[in-house]
């Protein structure tokens, strides 16, 4: 792919591999089936339908799958359309891979990796340090491909373990300036606040919400797999019932998710270290996108304020 | 004790036994060492003060233990207080014991018992039947001895297994009323609801929060119990996820310290059902304390409403 | 109607007979008049366009008639819409009436009168018997047709009574577990509760509210009836302003509509009562229409949420 | 009495016929009975103490009885307290009423009946005129003796009186400027807006609330006395309906005891007059006890503010 | 334009002057570039598209220019568009203007200049009288021809000074009822309020909000504004400070954007003020559109309640 | 002073210097006159009262002298009391100083400003810096002086500029991470955003809120400083218009006083950083002073809760 779908034009030729993002069936007024596919790369999605679409087409054209789509770029009720002429699954032979379509986080898997089992070997606690490695390994594969959410902060491959990392730095420089916290509960905090996600979420390219995470959420799942940790590795002692703490009110107040406000300095320096890299993850990307002098769209995990980017930053 | 500490008027003379509820040093202005006791008994509460305690004194007088005072009701400040001419400790040969002196449920804890166990039969999945089971057993005596609260409804000993037969009772008959209901999960969930109190408050006679009461909340406390039994039973399946939400749900809401509202039809009925029977249990215990025709106290667990008796019941 | 409107897919024909709801005249880009009409069954609504329709047209094609139409099953912009080839309006021999086009209750108003009189029978206060017989007679046949609400729950032919009928059920199920009620306010609270919607809706079918009821509420105009009703029956006494207030309160807070909070014992109850069954019966709807596994529809009355039907309940 | 109880000092004597608020009895530590006494007249309170009452002391010294009291102004806990020397209830020769102590309107009941029977002259819909007519005839004497709030606003005799009077000048003027309002409805509104209060408070001199006042409140009681009175003087029409929506919203939202809020021009109106003339009457009583460069003392019906006085008033 | 946009019907030909109220460019499915327009005059707007646009016509036809078009009025997707045959600008010797385009305030600039003189020419206090008539000066032009909102109430030419005018009107009957209010301040705080919406609010016509709006708002405009005016005026004393203090409160609380609420009487008084002329205002322009017997549509300012004109008003 | 007031017992003798924080005069039930003083140094505070004062007694008593008082730590109602047997202001001679009395931050003031001068050369943008140079040079007196708060954080001598510099330090590592953000305005939003508390507060001894501090409180008042500073230098462009910005919404939301939310980068950041240096201070300051095990005192500026020190961190 040369360029990226969010380039081209209506009335523009498409011939190239993009990844299904999402397919559903539907019956024309003439009662004929066709599909709906939702397709995107690392630049944005495009709809396209597949007319007269068999029963096969349903059976192969699932979401996660990369296509070949020669077509056309139309436009419909205001909106781009993929129209398309032909498509076929990629093959082993084509060299493509899901990776290539999705967004990442500007931080490689291996680099991200190596930060955090330096925090956890900085860590001097013996009870906090053996949670968060064992949780760490357990989860290792999903954090270092996870997205931080579906939509909002850190929304790309990666992203969970690209937020953690960030606020690590963020916690390793406020511990410097407020020596009194306690570096190992801040660090514990900030490697398994939002590791629940990934039960929570359903993966990596269709990130909706598992039946647990609508049922139990991200919170409560990570304090009992805390619990059950400490139990696995015989843990006994107010460090797990404290880090618990840590993870059930990172949120900061219960209308966010936290039935417990914090009640341990390290619990409230988390909370807020959370609302900084999350914030500035979020502005960062939509001030990228805009010019000086202008305004973001409307930010939803940010109150939906629209940001103006001041003009006087050009010179 | 022939009728208990509120029936005593200024002036009485007063020579029984009574519960220390609690106990602490003070000096006086001219700093002579003193003991403030709280003494209760089934009846109420009244103040003492023992002047020139020594360091026995304060080593034996302790929450929790039964003394006999011999002394005499005054009144200081508007509020009656007990001057102490004499006071020892109970001995075994007194026949004397605490739960004398604290106020008891309506209904004997074998009883309560007997109710459970006859709910639990009538359970027919085999996945919530065991982990409610295994957990009535692992919690039995706490449970047969615990408030249901610190202060406000089925505030009293046994109190907590009172308060789940009786919303047993009314689980059976709207499961009978609205029969698409699952009376499997209603009794899981009622048994279960506040069994993590157990852990929150600090036991039978002086019912203060522990810290993981405070740093966690019965809620959590019992999802993560629910996750462990179920490991511990190797009980998988959508069962235990459904009923750590239900326990998560109870409460109704966010600002209540829900942080699901419930999402299972069970779990709504088992938040309205909790409500009813703390809600009547606070109501016919204050309205007892009135006559036809006047309001009572203001009420904390109903939004500090003062209820209304109407006098037309006398007739 | 073999099957109804829910049932017909995008190119069936349909040749039967159907309720106008509404209908509301429009112009075509090119000046032509046109009819656009919403017809309805007990399994679900279908809009139709006249084209060119005639004054004469416009003048019989009313809300309430029922028509017979011969067309076709078409789709407009991912709707279905019903194309007209020939319409004409029911007459008498034709042998249909409204009723047969709306959903009702599963309990006959034969059935729900009687369940009524019944619970009236049990009541010993001859005040407030006799304030609700009276009441239940002046609005007996509108209390045996009108549905309990525009849109929510019990949103069917005869659901007022049927809601009604249902929470004296329960009613009188929790006045044997907390026998400190008054049965007889707590009966007199359920069926009156509800009873001023008569005023405040405009009818069984097109339930709109009446400008009585956007300016007053059903809750002051059914206030005001049992103050004009004790007035006329020279009933006096505690007994009309407590009715009044469990009325009054019913909806449990100001921001809910109740200008006070329950004040009274029943009044509470009823209130508890009101929203149990409101739920039951708006969850039952929805869960009905979902298979296990799946989720409900947000549902209004339920603050947007969107209920799980557990898996576990198929086997 | 020469100058009011405010301006004693500690230390002064004091002879002089006052007003028993309220009196309850008490017990000293050594056994004795004797009588709180709260005494008033138009300046202030104080409390007094009777030691060794008799139950001949507690039969007649009552609420609403005036005394003639000699005895001297003592401190007690950092507040003034009257002790008694001899006291004695007043006799018909002593020429002293109830009125003497109470703090009235600054217009005479007299020129208040004046204005309400003009405005109501002025009056030209006859169904609105003859309700107003009937309502203000039949609540006459209450209304102008009556305070208009328990503690707030015009808290004083024929306070209920002069707050409509005062509201009917500015409705008035807002009528002449904002022609398009309708100054009949605006009058009635104005007129009955607070005369539920008649019944919602106990009285003159001690204003608590009536069972009425707890479990309905002046809000529901008027919309019902409108509607008993409609029915009596044979009046329909939609004037009766709008009338009863004006006193239902004159609060304005459902927090503030509105189950409705103004869905009619003159309602919101009637509203906002309300507002202006309490607020105006609370902030001028308060500034009036400060001197320029001060500010206020908390006022509870402007959200608990302290309003300052501007020093350059003074110039 | 003999009888404004909102008259015309589908099918009506068009050829007439119209003032463009905004421009954009947008590209057909092939590819095309074509203006949509929307248009306005007195009465209303309309869309149009000006298909095959050249880049000449998007340099020319802007927002705020008046242009002469022939057409026809079409419909599309329920809405009507103009569809252009011709298009040209106007010309001098058209002797068109914009303010011919635009809705305006009932009173003429002229008069309503001649009321603020006359105020401010009322006051008394050097001070308070210099900085206001410094401030008129200054913002004259613009205070004349600036609209009091960008939609809500006021929204036409002259806007702001007809409601500050009109505000003018209420205060002096008001303070004439309640004269222990200081006039010369409620005459400053009614002149100055709003002022700041001048820099807030981009213009007469196209009436979106400046970077300074957005990110001050007019309140902390005007606050600033008085301050360097006192300080260009060499003004002292509490004056000056409680002056921006009205400014500061006169939305009445922190969540409509005064982070003080009202501490001065008058500050309170100047808040209700400004409710009531802007609510009558609304609501006038509302009603003015319903027949007697509807509702108004829903109104943003006002809750978003829909307003019922009485049907009995027609009599 | 060897120790500080808070470590003297009841009963001990104390013969010391301490500074007078307030002085009112009483009167005692039988007539006399007496001053209560409080008194405070940097350890605490303790009531005394001054029996029999004379005139002259109340003219030099006066807060912030110093005084000499020879007495003893008597008890009244539970609190202790200092009872004066003799009482001298200091004298020059007596080489004590209103600063040895009031608790300083920990850093030096000369330390402080050279942190805010070093920060201030680092700045780049002509425009800001000027400002901030010449706002500081303006006011630099009393920010090396001022708290930073009344009640709440850093509520000590140079607690504004201690908590300037400790911001100044979390902005420069925040800077280090999220290098898009500008450092010039991060910089300038934290040296300015509370300099308004000089105005707001009354000083340094006894921190009441001035006339202006009430009326329009510290961030309007910087607002319009930094207006009137950029008139002054002559500075203008946008600069100045978006440090108001972050000013004036550095609160973070309406509820909290700042009428605009932050819509620049910079403006969140400066929010959230503000967040965790008042917290820190204020958790640091009450962590101190409990055990690892215990609960600090309830925390005003933390949504009164009260924080738990973990036992673990003795090990």
């Amino acid at each position: 792919m040369k360029q990226g779908i969010e380039h081209y034009s209506v009335g523009d030729a498409f011939d190239d591999f993009i990844l299904i993002k999402s397919a559903s069936r539907g019956i024309t007024s003439n009662g004929k089936p066709f599909l709906t596919l939702i397709l995107r790369d690392t630049t944005g999605e495009i709809e396209a339908k597949l007319w007269d679409s068999t029963k096969e087409d349903e059976d192969i054209f699932l979401p996660e799958q990369i296509v070949r789509i020669s077509g056309e770029i139309n436009q419909f009720r205001g909106k781009p359309q993929l129209k398309i002429f032909s498509i076929r699954l990629s093959q082993p032979t084509d060299n493509v891979q899901v990776a290539d379509f999705i967004e990442k986080a500007p931080v490689a898997p291996e680099t991200l990796m190596e930060r955090l089992t330096s925090a956890i070997f900085e860590m001097t606690n013996p009870s906090l340090q053996r949670i968060v490695r064992a949780l760490v390994k357990k989860y290792q594969e999903s954090l270092l491909s996870y997205p931080a959410a579906a939509r909002h902060h850190h929304a790309y491959a990666s992203g969970l373990a690209h937020h953690t990392v960030s606020m690590l730095a963020v916690a390793k420089d406020l511990h410097d300036l407020y020596p009194q916290t306690n570096k190992d509960l801040l660090y514990a905090g900030v490697i398994l606040h939002d590791m629940g996600k990934i039960k929570e979420l359903s993966g990596m390219v269709t990130t909706s919400y598992t039946l647990e995470g609508k049922l139990l959420g991200h919170i409560p799942i990570m304090v009992e797999e805390i619990g059950l940790m400490a139990k696995e590795l015989e843990i006994e002692g107010e460090e797990v019932l404290i880090l618990q703490h840590l993870i059930l009110s990172h949120h900061g107040k219960a209308e966010w998710g936290s039935p417990k406000m914090p009640l341990i300095r390290e619990a409230e320096l988390l909370h807020l270290i959370d609302l900084i890299d999350a914030r500035m993850n979020t502005l960062n990307r939509a001030l990228d996108k805009v010019e000086p002098g202008e305004f973001t769209e409307r930010l939803f995990g940010l109150d939906n304020r629209a940001f103006y980017k001041p003009a006087f930053e050009e010179k």
